[in-house]
């Protein structure tokens, strides 16, 4: 930050804080005068009433101090592996899907492709087009109701269309500091799989192999490991990752490197004792298979943050997001202070680089609960920490470090286990606050995977993206709602934009 | 840059580049001129003769271009894994060691260490004592002489003490572009090390393990690897562990992660045809091993980067350096136009932090043949890739971006394969000239490790530390006078050093 003006002031000479657009700055520079721009920008159209009605509320400082503090504390620990019908209870019918409450027919392809995979998965239609009319009849032809629900609702997170039924295997993750659990499915890998909307026979197949073969090994291992030198820890391995060039959402490349790195002797040990059916060419296949897929860490990334987000629920007053997900057609935040109100509008396109030959035309709108990798103060949030990542997403390395500089204007504090090295080991900026999102204008920036439009086309390409304003707003509007009557303010509200 | 001075051109209005001291520059802008300081300092005291000499050398930017273009395209494949006595034809009683040629009694403590060590482990000695006593004699009880050579003069390179003998194993690389092979010994891990000096039962026994268990177990992985999927391309995790925060040298996390990646399904492939004796469980100590060590991978970084200068030896005119190498007394440098000739000067004391309760007084001089990563582009060449590495070797992460920024000014390229994300994917700066340091007296930044002086006690820290002028001015002496006559200029030798 410049000193000049403060220079002016010990000097007795003038000097001048310009705020806003610099053409005075520029004007006063050329009549010698020091002056230095503010960077200023109006709020969020329409929200100057409900931000000063939010900045009245006398609950707001230590309500979002203890969400922060919740979210920052909390761990997440690896304690089992275990089919969706165990973890979490689903029944066969149900399916969860990402982001914020959808039914088939608001659906976009992907979140459908994957939809029809799910019911072919489960053995409740013969083919994809009568998957595809069981779901939109809410019923299989054998009578079973269809129901669907968000990941978020059963204390899950899924990546892309973040399908998940009762036949399919995954993590299941503990905070021991505030006692929350959260589950996600364990990654498919890359190209033609699930979760991009894909449903073709060897997507299935390998659906079959994860939940037959890869998860009762990963609960060998991951069981051994927690009853032995105890459970593997999720959040060490976050922080560490983000010194190995890992911003977790996007690029998981030194994560599941130091996961396998745990798993891997737990099975040699375990040779002699291997599940009913399995060999250890098994455990090859399965070693190859995380080895293969740079992403396998995204699905433990996304439950730990979930964790963190999740103990910093239902706080009256405070106005920190505690999630951001999208299903495809809408964008979806939940709020602190909000309960489980979901605040949407539509999902935006990212903009990114392309794989092969597919465009922009190609791009389904942005789907996922990965966004809770933002949420949680890594991702998008902290692009610093992976340079490299610029060649997956585009754009140049000064802008993944302005875009983690940028964030922390809209964050209420820094992660103190969640490091950028090259900026100086600053935590990320972590706990995004709807009133100063308002305030700024500034949206969080995602950076996320791009699906094809079309159902069962997969992956398309990667990139950035943020979500609609109108999410803050309606979020804003809320809060404002449940401001106690004594602490409305009297003031004009045109002084609520945010200089920085 | 500034483009004040040009400006000025332009405008007519007068502008000023000064050279060396900013007073003048400083006296300028008081008085309204645009000026712009041009760094410079003197060439290294006593080398302008031969400086100008080398100079006019006319086969120099030749003879360097194409030193440059053989190293930096130089390949290097992981092919085997050998005991040293096949690998390099070593025979009991011949002790390699890091560094330039040295006597038993010019040895530092953790060198002598080192090598009572290895005439423990190889039987030539029934103590500790008598092992001291048969390296002072040159020959051993039994009456076996005994020869110290550096490893550099047998296609190997040893880290610290760098002592190899007969019964070790080592990994056995390949440049396929150049035909060269190099060798390495497998990395012991940290703490009381025979590498460090340490010599107790405990290091002897690990020793033992190493050739008994992991040595074979890893040819039979690399050798599966190499006549199936192909060999492992170190260059290429070389490239990426830049990308995840490793710097080579003394942060390998990243690479021996990627390394044990490739080892792992090939051992489960081949549990039912393990070598004699080995079973499913030490396959499990042998992961565990390599997971547990960080620095794994720095003894497949550095034979690679020696068949990278080994491509570039011995071509008439070049001034580039080929090797750095310490043995724990004196630091020596060796250059692709002076053939195997050593330019010697006593190693320096790194500057660093320290483990536990140790200080500087503790730490020896400078010790091991890993400086060749320096001399490759890698380690402190590429601090800016590795800004975690502040945490263990001091400083800032600003000083780590200025250590490499100010390696540009000494190299005559930029590595194509080695990148550093922060600087835009800029190349590491690689091919160390002679003139360039002598002329900028601008020496190498070395990222190494610290072992305690006194023979037996281990690493004590790690640090930064630079050759001793001398290495160069000697080097550069040495060029001078392989000048052809004809070359020899006539002008004065006044003006050479370099302003940047």
């Amino acid at each position: 930050m410049s000193t000049a003006p403060l220079r002016g002031l010990l000097t007795g000479r003038p000097s001048v804080l310009s705020v806003g657009a610099d053409l005075f700055t520029q004007a006063l520079a050329e009549q010698g005068v020091a002056a230095r721009t503010v960077q200023w920008q109006p709020p969020l159209p329409g929200t100057a009433a409900d931000i000063a009605r939010v900045l009245g509320d006398r609950r707001r400082a230590d309500a979002n101090a203890q969400a922060l503090r919740r979210m920052l504390s909390a761990g997440a620990e690896l304690v089992d592996v275990l089919p969706a019908s165990v973890a979490l209870g689903l029944q066969p019918g149900t399916f969860l899907h990402a982001g914020p409450p959808i039914g088939i027919e608001a659906a976009s392809g992907p979140m459908r492709g994957a939809l029809i995979g799910a019911v072919l998965l489960e053995g409740l239609a013969p083919d994809a087009e009568s998957a595809e009319r069981a779901l939109w009849a809410g019923r299989t032809d054998d009578g079973l109701t269809i129901t669907l629900d968000p990941c978020h609702h059963h204390g899950a997170v899924g990546p892309m269309a973040g399908v998940v039924t009762a036949s399919m295997w995954g993590f299941v993750l503990r905070d021991p500091v505030h006692g929350g659990t959260a589950f996600a499915t364990l990654n498919e890998g890359l190209g033609k799989v699930l979760r991009y909307g894909a449903y073709g026979a060897e997507v299935i197949a390998r659906l079959q192999w994860m939940s037959r073969v890869l998860g009762p090994l990963l609960q060998l291992a991951v069981r051994r490991r927690a009853s032995g030198a105890g459970p593997v820890d999720v959040r060490a391995i976050i922080g560490q990752m983000l010194q190995m060039g890992d911003e977790g959402h996007n690029r998981n490349r030194a994560g599941t490197m130091m996961l396998v790195r745990e798993v891997v002797p737990e099975l040699l040990d375990a040779a002699d004792a291997l599940p009913p059916g399995l060999a250890l060419t098994d455990v090859a296949d399965a070693v190859r298979f995380c080895n293969g897929n740079d992403h396998f860490f995204l699905n433990l990334v996304m439950p730990a943050c979930k964790l963190a987000l999740d103990a910093a629920r239902d706080i009256p007053g405070s106005t920190m997001v505690v999630a951001m997900a999208r299903n495809g057609t809408d964008f979806g935040i939940q709020v602190a202070g909000t309960g489980n109100a979901w605040f949407t509008g539509p999902a935006g396109i990212p903009d990114g680089l392309y794989l092969g030959d597919f465009g922009p035309t190609d791009a389904n709108p942005d789907i996922g609960d990965s966004a809770i990798t933002e949420t949680g103060g890594i991702g998008g949030m902290a692009m610093a920490a992976a340079p490299a990542i610029v060649r997956f997403v585009g754009g140049e390395v000064a802008d993944a470090l302005a875009a983690t500089l940028s964030m922390y204007e809209i964050t209420l504090g820094e992660h103190p286990a969640y490091q950028v090295p090259v900026l100086g080991f600053r935590g990320t900026p972590a706990g995004i606050d709807v009133s100063l999102v308002a305030r700024t204008g500034i949206l969080p920036t995602i950076n996320t995977g791009i699906a094809g439009k079309v159902a069962g086309t997969g992956q398309v390409g990667a990139g950035l993206v943020s979500p609609p304003a109108q999410c803050f707003t309606a979020a804003l509007a809320a809060l404002a709602a449940l401001v106690p009557a004594a602490d409305v303010p009297d003031r004009p509200a045109a002084d609520v934009g945010r200089a920085r």
